[in-house]
């Protein structure tokens, strides 16, 4: 059986670096991980799971709480955690369930009874459903993306900015009669970044003295979900709006689909806007505020390690800025 | 400081049931896991993670190789997976990278030097990479969703028999101008599954004495990569075909787009044929071969969970039918 000792040699390195490179713990070059787990795995070097983990006290593992990952967003920002994730050697444990589910709440018993993950990021979770209070009893760092929690770290988009920025635009176009398509049929009960992209608006609708203008109309996050409420939206021609803010590409997307079928001009006669820059955006000339999920994934592991570091450290509120993207979609008003 | 036996007396359960319920570790009710889970919380009862796995040899936790996340089959599985596994206790570890990518090779010899988990699940692998191979090492049950190989067990969707069956319908309703749309420019250098659906298709035709009519156009599956191509594909009304067949929905609803946004009819002059039903393809009328990838996660852990409790069973080798749904996207040839 061979030892940490012949790892080390075969790679090349000191014992200390092939441990580092062993455990993911403190700075080691890709390309000596990658020679120390070759000389591993070449010479059948077992080291017990478990073993480093008492020894150090460490996992050298990240838990994911993520809503789901059958949205771009969510896939797209998981994606870009797994990145940075390996590059400091760290595993990804996956929490994956949706928002208020029962699977969701047994999930983070699960979680947070086994604490087998030396820090959190958690993304989307709602403030109402106190699941930082209960995540902060495991007593490792947190990072959110979204909303900002007591005791977190967080990054978020600047959802107000963002609808407001979008609004406006459609407002400098000569638009008047702008619906907010997208949240819930309670608009009270929109999740916290729905809730504030529909603040933005509102707030860009009444400094530009159309209040009395706004209106919302619900519809899920999904191009279906933008398909289906769009159909209800754009059927009697009198009521039609000329511009349309959606609460993200893919919901915009499936407006545009329902605009195409009823024979309603994009951007003739109707004026899209979206948020996201979505894969399909540029394929469907769509114009959006371009937000980076995979770099905000990235981001929440570094914020996280400087924490998993020194638990001291500071914790941080990071507020991303998105930028708009013109395409097709919209033009003055006809 | 609270001990195990202090969490067992709170959840009014046995000392080993509350084990079991704090490990994950054979069959504890959805029910008992909660309140078990509940009592330690309460009690800020800490079972060090590592412990427990030095102890029993198991880390309670299972390995999920994933291409990406940000496709709806994959997206689905990763849910089916993430469901099953919670209902057993069992972590996931996730390892998310594209195939052939510098960084796929690195994350998997990451994820095998630590063998931090008691199983794998993965999805999608090319035989060619070897990867189960240097898995195996590992010394780890195995379930491939996707290519079957040696030492591991397998489920796959039955590629062939799913396009024969989308062909024939086309050939069934008059088309003898079909073309397959799918597959990188050299269909020999098509990954499994797609080669496998080529083969199907190719087969078919074949069959109906029209194999001088075939002919494959490459394209990504997306629905981007669907719509480049058959952009290129229908352009020339002369050598445009009938029907098609696409490697997946999300490719097939590019194409319906595409058709769209050149005044090409859909039945009218094209028809169209998908394979999983996804989310879109009701909403596109989009006639598929309708899969289950969630129920296939799902099947996965089970065949896992058997190797984990008994490493002598035998490999299993299950394939999966899928089903023709007919919807607005076919008609007789006009």
């Amino acid at each position: 059986m061979s030892t940490l000792a012949d790892v080390a040699a075969r790679a090349g390195v000191s014992k200390s670096t092939a441990s580092r490179a062993l455990n993911g713990s403190g700075y080691v070059s890709a390309e000596t991980h990658a020679r120390v787990t070759r000389a591993a795995q070449e010479l059948g070097f077992v080291a017990h799971p478990g073993a480093a983990s008492l020894a150090t006290g460490r996992t050298q593992t990240v838990a994911v709480i993520l809503p789901r990952a059958d949205r771009w967003y969510f896939a797209e920002l998981l994606d870009g955690v797994q990145e940075e994730l390996l590059t400091g050697g760290l595993d990804l444990m996956l929490y994956n369930g949706a928002d208020g589910s029962e699977g969701r709440a047994r999930m983070l018993d699960h979680a947070i009874s086994r604490r087998r993950f030396d820090g959190v990021i958690a993304v989307g979770i709602e403030p109402e459903a106190h699941e930082i209070e209960r995540l902060l009893k495991a007593r490792r760092p947190i990072v959110t993306i979204g909303p900002h929690s007591e005791g977190a770290s967080s990054i978020m988009l600047d959802d107000r900015l963002t609808a407001h920025v979008a609004t406006e635009h459609l407002i400098d176009l000569g638009h008047t009669d702008i619906a907010f398509l997208g949240g819930p049929a309670d608009p009270q009960r929109a999740g916290f970044g729905d809730a504030l992209r529909i603040r933005g608006y509102l707030d860009a609708m009444a400094e530009a003295g159309l209040e009395d203008a706004a209106r919302i109309v619900p519809a899920e996050s999904s191009v279906p979900g933008g398909y289906a409420a769009a159909g209800d939206l754009l059927g009697n021609k009198r009521t039609r709006p000329t511009g349309l803010l959606a609460v993200c590409d893919e919901t915009a997307v499936g407006a545009m689909i329902a605009a195409r079928r009823m024979a309603i001009s994009i951007p003739g006669e109707l004026s899209v806007v979206g948020i996201d820059d979505h894969q399909y955006a540029e394929m469907f000339g769509l114009t959006t505020m371009r937000q980076h999920p995979r770099e905000q994934g990235r981001t929440a592991v570094r914020l996280l390690q400087e924490r998993m570091q020194n638990p001291d450290a500071p914790l941080a509120r990071r507020v991303e800025a998105s930028a708009l993207v013109v395409r097709n979609s919209t033009a003055p008003r006809g």
